[in-house]
């Protein structure tokens, strides 16, 4: 489902060698394919074609600004967590009535600019919150629209610091103090309450906790309705789950088979915020080979990636695919043995994987860390003070670089030394 | 044992009101005590005065340049890992002759720039890194120093991500290899091994583990010195535990009382690379509360600093002690309730504390994360777009700014926008 391929020898990216990059641009260095990335907004968009989402690629999976233009173009909107994401968003040339808004945390500051911008509706996550977004659209002399983010309190079955719809954690509103919020609406006099957001989790592969999470909800609007409580839009979220491993999420069709019926009885319009779904296998992280140390009981192969620029590995226990980007005869008859990869980082949480079977690999070779498009950049920091990757985009047979790396003087540009006294 | 305490309501960072910092700064604001930050390093300079140690502190564990200059004016060696902190230890004004440089995946042109900047010695952690050395510092038509980092294989009994001392690791090199190669090492023209290295690892709050580490290297030095290798320096690395909350660890004149006489016996150059020690209690997160928010399960506080700002909760179940910058009657009186601690990011591994017994808190009010000075920002990133934090000095009555907040453009200062054709 994406096109990073083998011919001949080479791993491409498209119609290009990926070494051919890692070699101009060098390495570690961020690869992502427009056709993977674009193809996969577009076979969503096609599943549902029936009801015409709104699909809000969700931006903290991957913030680049020309990951963002490319789908922006396509007709994507785009879910946003922060001020720092609704600046990016409009830079890219988001139209604002394409921007929703989430997070349990917004500032006063994030929320006056949202509104000022009149992007298309907040996610509201607690009582709290909804008080203060109606205080400061008052103050603005305007009304805002927002959904009421319900936690329907249901089992993702995924990696605990990436499920969302359990009422033990953070996120969202349970139904019935939900139900209470919508009978004093009135009180709200600068904010619409205009439609409902669910959001039960990342990298889910089943259909059922989505399909039960969705039923919930829908009975629930349900009831508003007859209690003469009329909302105009359902957010479904994200949180479709891709292949990492041996994984076998449900596709595009799959999933709007089991909910698009329910979606469309409903008559509501729908809101998608997929994140991973669209970029995680659109990229890669390709690494250079540093040293290959072979210590009395294990073996191991020291890239110069490293936790800093993929964190998912150490922070989730993640497991990514590892490729060469040359494959030789050699390593064909000669199989494979046994390696942690590793970053150059002074951590033993600074790793790839662990005892993962690999052809033989030498000093200065590359390799590629696959399905890394995802909370890959994203997350990534100056940890050990090493400069962030470059990034580039592939479309075709040309290599756009939308990131440059980072080099010293930025690391310290914000610093100051003082004289002390 | 640092000099963040309450007067009257009020916490104070030495002289000054940490409150009055989180408004003029804004927050999340790391801040700083220079007194704190100093006394640790002459704390351990004391005890150990016997034997005149070079003191090298850790740049990983906190690389601000303030930070830097202020144990170097102190007479502090530093230990980088990596090119980007040679960088800011040369402009940090340290002596190249106090820098010594570890980590599993020095890249040719790392090595290169510290043979030019002629640092006292690298930490060698490998045959193939050794070979490397030698070749580059061939090229340069120079010898340079290096110290062989020794795997002792002892168990640190600290978190699994930051044990360095087992054989089963990346770090180091068992003695058996580097016997083999301190026999051969008339082989390496160009690299003068002048020494060993251990450091097993962090946060380890016990004796036993450095002082079996140090035995195991001195037996060993004394093998070598029989077959007429005679080594100049031993670099004992780093790992002092410090408190985060109920550990005990041994103060500096303990862990000097447990192994000094075998050092000053050794008669060798003694190195130490202490990072945590130095700077972890010497520095807190403050932060603002955003919402106070109650489920029908649970109550959060949510705040305005995130994993993004300190991860060590998250990557490594840290533990943090949390306090109020402001204590009223009303708190002593009222006891406390239990609260998760989060921030603002949309994972539910964005938490500072979990079921934390707290005051009442009420938005607007400022927290402080405390003993967040290592591994604090050091790990920061901009997940969710989030600016990284400003950072603070408090020397007496002063406060100098030593890292100013990062804007909404310094996040896509390196991107470019494509046009896609």
């Amino acid at each position: 489902m994406h096109d990073f391929t083998y011919r001949g020898n080479l791993l491409y990216c498209e119609k290009v060698k990926v070494r051919d990059l890692a070699e101009r641009y060098g390495t570690p260095l961020y690869i992502y394919s427009y056709h993977t990335l674009t193809g996969h907004f577009l076979k969503l968009r096609r599943a549902f074609s029936d009801i015409r989402p709104l699909i809000c690629y969700s931006v903290k999976a991957n913030s680049n600004l020309a990951i963002l233009k490319a789908l922006v173009e396509q007709g994507a909107g785009l879910d946003i967590v922060s001020g720092g994401e609704l600046y990016r968003a409009l830079k890219a040339g988001c139209p604002p009535e394409r921007i929703v808004y989430a997070s349990v945390g917004k500032t006063s500051s994030e929320i006056e600019e949202a509104i000022r911008r009149k992007i298309l509706f907040f996610n509201v996550e607690s009582l709290p919150e909804l008080e203060h977004i109606n205080r400061i659209a008052g103050k603005l002399k305007t009304r805002t629209k927002v959904a009421i983010r319900i936690n329907p309190d249901v089992e993702a079955r995924t990696h605990a610091f990436i499920t969302t719809g359990k009422i033990t954690n953070k996120f969202g509103i349970d139904l019935k103090t939900a139900h209470g919020i919508l009978m004093l609406r009135g009180k709200f006099a600068h904010v619409d309450i205009a439609g409902l957001h669910i959001h039960i989790g990342s990298q889910i592969t089943e259909g059922t906790p989505f399909a039960a999470a969705i039923r919930r909800v829908i009975v629930f609007i349900g009831v508003l309705r007859r209690e003469g409580i009329a909302l105009e839009y359902l957010n479904i979220g994200g949180g479709l789950g891709i292949v990492y491993s041996k994984e076998t999420p449900q596709t595009a069709d799959e999933f709007a088979g089991t909910v698009l019926p329910v979606l469309k009885k409903s008559g509501l319009k729908i809101i998608m915020e997929p994140g991973r779904f669209i970029v995680g296998s659109a990229g890669i992280l390709a690494v250079k080979v540093l040293y290959v140390k072979k210590t009395p009981l294990k073996k191991f192969i020291i890239t110069d990636g490293g936790m800093n620029d993929l964190i998912r590995p150490a922070l989730y226990g993640a497991h990514h695919e590892i490729l060469p980007l040359y494959v030789t005869h050699e390593h064909e008859n000669m199989g494979t043995r046994k390696f942690d990869i590793v970053g150059p980082i002074c951590e033993s949480g600074d790793f790839f994987a662990k005892e993962r079977p690999m052809p033989p690999v030498r000093e200065g070779d590359f390799l590629a860390v696959m399905t890394a498009g995802a909370y890959g950049f994203s997350m990534s920091s100056n940890y050990n003070s090493r400069p962030r990757a470059a990034e580039v985009m592939v479309k075709g047979g040309r290599a756009y670089l939308i990131r440059s790396r980072e080099t010293y003087p930025d690391l310290t540009a914000q610093e100051v030394i003082p004289e002390y006294v």
